[in-house]
């Protein structure tokens, strides 16, 4: 069973790999972007084929490792 | 219209980071995990409404900017 859980800057947190990304797609003559946001991806493969134990234990690594709650949201999917 | 890029390493090419975050987990008491890869996810925010023309855009911004071909693969979905 896998994990797949994207870790995104909350809306207000400044997020300069983004504006980064943002500049460099003006500088290579694309137009009408109004903002850009990068954030993570994790893919986790579980031997459990469980889904809501799987959740479980996914909700609790964002809380402990991979998400900062101050600063980050994260969304889980689970396939 | 919202274009959201997700870019992860291809099978084969090694993770650094996705075992960092493996080894982080198994430290932290996590069990049966068979394998963890990261990856980045790119939003980006069009003024253009079409999106035939927002996936041709963000295609080509792909193979220009967002994604290395040789060592990722990137995957593309418009909201």
């Amino acid at each position: 069973m896998k994990a797949r859980v994207h870790v995104t800057l909350k809306s207000g947190v400044l997020d300069p790999q983004g504006e980064a990304v943002r500049h460099a797609l003006g500088t290579l003559g694309f137009e009408g972007i109004s903002a850009v946001r990068q954030g993570k991806v994790i893919e986790i493969e579980f031997e459990e084929a469980d889904e809501a134990q799987v959740r479980a234990q996914v909700e609790l690594m964002c809380e402990n490792l991979l998400a900062n709650a101050v600063t980050e949201n994260y969304a889980i999917e689970i396939s």
